[in-house]
């Protein structure tokens, strides 16, 4: 760590903070400027407790941690994509993966449409809703253990993958039992205690960025997962909050070139909350293909005009066959090429 | 709610989205302008299913709510100023409550001199954290019960009232045990499936804005709140992210003011997290003070340099008598007006 | 129009305000609903002046305007893709064009190489800042006059086209002397004098968005031109401003969606800038082919570790034919499908 | 500036670097940690070339700026807070100064009579637009020479000062001949060729802080201003965009805070722009003047819902008096506090 001194500090000032320093497990440098004076702290910044509040000393201007807080999620510690089995399909290191299905699970009916349909435009990993987070309590919130085995009736019957979310520690174990992948949303990517819960589940977990959720921080989140023993995390870029109000949210294609990089875990996106409309999803799905993500997870349902959430983004799901159709050129050129690119990049 | 036709509409298209209006159970009205066809649909925009479906008929451009969707906190339903009482202290309607104490509770003698400082400035209402939510897996994540069992001496020896916060659901119990108030975090705002739990738990609720939560969805989270059974709401407004980088939040004070108008609640303000340094909070709990806020919670520590979480901005507590005698002229002067204007703009 | 009272309006309330609307050329629907009540005001809200003013009438909730306000750069207006010819290349309706040059021009040597590697890459349009805006007055403000003059020479010798910047109505002519395309920087999106300026000087119009300039503002800033008489306005989306650090700026690819369906411009992204480092220039180059844009603007500069400005961000100009190889197929993929769809969707 | 290299840098990585460093006029000290290596640069970052473009080196993971860009508006220059004379007022170091008027001017009645009714709430100093930065070509652009002429008809016979917006250097003189203070507007903030023109022309100058620009690069404007000649700079926060949309802008009154302390300038705060409608505008104004806000920049229009621009936030400005005198109990109590706060606070 780098600690600044506000100008002109006493000798006496600087010996104090570097005695602080050396309390905390660190070796001080001192290093007087023409116009500033820093101390450089080395040591293990992950190791070591943070210097940070030594910014409540009155000396102190700003202390500037320079190592990166994750470990297990990171390139150096693991330089080879990984490659994780979701039901029949393999995601990441070039298998690109594409999941869909209805924002809420609503009835029998509307399920198994919406599966027959993915299935005909080769999808076989089926995303829905049991509990959903809905921002009013006066809307609709889901079906709850009714449509965990709806999705039990699908897997067994089709054999598809299922990802579902979970909204709380109190129904992990009722999802694990359904689901392939379970998935945290957004609003809870920065809620710990459901991540450590979550990572024992023996799944394998989809980590929503946040709205608000910085890209350091989205990855020590993942970190949470992987240190409470969740090995195989999906990380998925659906959307961040700005000031801009044409897009429900707004698409950050550059997360997902910098999470390739730094992490060795497979990066999806979900291009249907960005997009807020169900005619902008096709060109932010290929988007991310192209910045190389590698899977999609896309809202489609049999009816969008009668869903019970998120109906505007929702792409029919009988339209599913010509949409994958439209994006597997793309697919098919990117896909390899930038498993390779991001291995090669942090090399 | 307004439906906006895409131009050009035929009538044919016109009567299908208004036979539409008719099955969710709205009165539809058609209006045919210069360049825009729309259609006003009467009923109340809670008790009926959403329009907002209507977005994915391909003939439709956008559908405008135009009803409020929180009841329950609302100042329609409630026009007085809701007054609480918390600990020894009450809280709302002209009565100003400051709240302060250390971010986490690290130690028997740590508490006790936060909790004796605290008293000295007339302060009687602790905060402390027993359970930390923390970015990295690798930081400082509280005491737990050993924290909550420190908190509930001090509160036996002191008379003080508490405000802790709850991060999971399996908490809740044992924190209610001891906290006059429960505290949602920012991260947690939208974490509904605790807000429904929390909300049972026959405590007050200090609910936090989250720093992506716009107005209109905290005071949805408060409504959850409501709704589930919780009759002490206090609203916390604590900074949201914006692009400036030289705090760490940018604190809001238009959302104090707009929540005191639409709402009931008592809303206080945490400058401390705004901040992110400890020179910075006294001139924004003024900023709160003035733009009407019912009170303030303030991170104080005996020694911020060697804290455990968030040192920078957490004032020495021995520094609280004067950093309260420094406010007491301004809220003597803003508290009683604030609470009648309030309530006088929502006439 | 939509004119939303606040509750339980009087007769004598709605009388008032639909007199207004009247006096503003407007014909007032009243429609009084279960819990509110609202005019529908029909009427070209381009041709009348705004009923926006009304919000401060005490009677008054809000004020919704439906319609859109730009005319001339909208597919409303002008269905086909616009195709503009600049130096010896095309853009928009299919023809995809690489602009390419160093941020600032330093000396003739420097410009010289930089446009003999861009000329190898196959890219035939060249960047350059004479005038530089930059943050600090302290920093590197550019060659001015002598700027122009090399891109003069460069011009005549290899035949490119030159797009360089404009900051200041006292340079218009002489810019427009060299240049093929005027460059409105993003600081200057919304500097309308500057905006009807240089739409007199017969010149294409590169109009970048501004960093905190919604999609429609950046269309109005298009309109602005049009009107003042530029036919040829390139669109440029080149990254907002929003809470991530990680980027300089976060690369809206939504905006690239949005503005082609809703204009017939040819619409072009800058990856330089929001990648804000060299190595993440090219997956944010895909990701804007992928998504529909006509075209690229990008930094490269002959030795960017020497450069005057924005040395992070530019690719040493060495290897831009790498970089465009490495683009070509997905140009060739996408370019002429994008055209197509972005005309249909927009049918 | 502190050179962080990427992980396991060889010695000659360590050589290169430290060659450029010096070859930049600066002294490197290596500091090889357990995790990084780091250089130190040692001499003044604002006499020297920036380090920053050695990010572009493969081996540098990234430069880290650590002192302060600007220097004439820096209280280690200057120590004191600026006092300046508006028109018959003083402003800054105590002096509050209120400037009150309509959005644009709109006729000789609306501004005579805008004037009259400011005089009677105490307030002698004039704001209104002449020329005006309208977001739609349709809109309302002002009246221009015929409106300054009316500013000269008030300022003579009144005797008030006179705040207006300069929008082109085209129009500096002819503004410089009424106005007591030339205003550049938000988007005009990082304007830099209308800010170094607008400096020369001996009036002081109102510099709003743009709606995306961060604080440092706010008062680095202000640099501008001093080093092309003007010593009246007056620093006006007016709100950023930010994802609420309850408002207008967020207005940020921790910039207040900061650019107080940072800076030796008078800081003022424009409460109309944030709110967006007059009603929020008196609490957001006791939010700034609590904050230590030097004075307000009020929008004022004798008939509101008849304006040609921002209706919505107008106060009728025959409620000034009231406004004021429901200020005024808060600025005795606060204005010679903050002045004195902000010089100890730089101390």
């Amino acid at each position: 760590m780098i600690i600044v001194f506000k100008p002109h500090p006493s000798d006496a000032d600087i010996a104090q903070v570097a005695a602080k320093v050396v309390e905390f497990g660190y070796e001080p440098r001192v290093i007087r400027g023409v116009e500033l004076t820093v101390i450089a702290a080395v040591g293990d910044e992950i190791a070591h407790k943070s210097l940070e509040t030594l910014v409540s000393l009155p000396v102190v201007e700003r202390v500037i941690p320079i190592q990166k807080k994750f470990k297990l999620a990171s390139r150096e510690f693991h330089l080879a994509n990984t490659i994780q089995q979701i039901g029949p399909e393999k995601l990441g290191g070039g298998h690109f993966l594409t999941i869909a299905g209805p924002c809420s699970i609503e009835s029998r009916q509307q399920l198994r449409t919406a599966v027959q349909d993915c299935l005909k435009a080769g999808i076989r990993v089926i995303r829905g809703g049991a509990f959903k987070p809905r921002t009013s309590p006066y809307d609709y919130q889901g079906m709850g253990q009714a449509g965990l085995d709806l999705l039990a009736e699908v897997k067994a019957e089709f054999g598809v993958g299922i990802v579902t979310e979970v909204l709380s520690s109190n129904h992990i174990a009722q999802v694990a039992a359904v689901a392939d992948v379970l998935q945290i949303g957004a609003r809870n990517c920065q809620n710990y205690s459901l991540l450590e819960q979550v990572a024992g589940a023996g799944r394998a977990v989809l980590l929503k960025r946040g709205m608000a959720t910085r890209i350091d921080e989205w990855l020590l989140a993942a970190e949470y997962l992987i240190v409470h023993g969740c090995h195989n995390v999906i990380l998925c870029e659906r959307g961040i909050r700005t000031f801009e109000t044409a897009t429900r949210f707004t698409l950050d294609v550059s997360a997902v070139a910098i999470a390739k990089r730094e992490t060795h875990l497979p990066v999806i996106v979900d291009p249907s909350h960005p997009a807020g409309k169900a005619s902008l999803v096709l060109p932010l799905a290929r988007a991310a293909i192209a910045v190389g993500a590698d899977g999609l997870i896309v809202e489609a349902h049999p009816n969008p005009s009668e869903a019970c959430s998120d109906a505007a983004q929702q792409i029919p799901s009988a339209e599913m066959p010509r949409f994958m159709a439209a994006l597997q050129p793309l697919i098919d050129l990117c896909a390899p090429a930038n498993a390779n690119a991001a291995e090669g990049a942090a090399r």
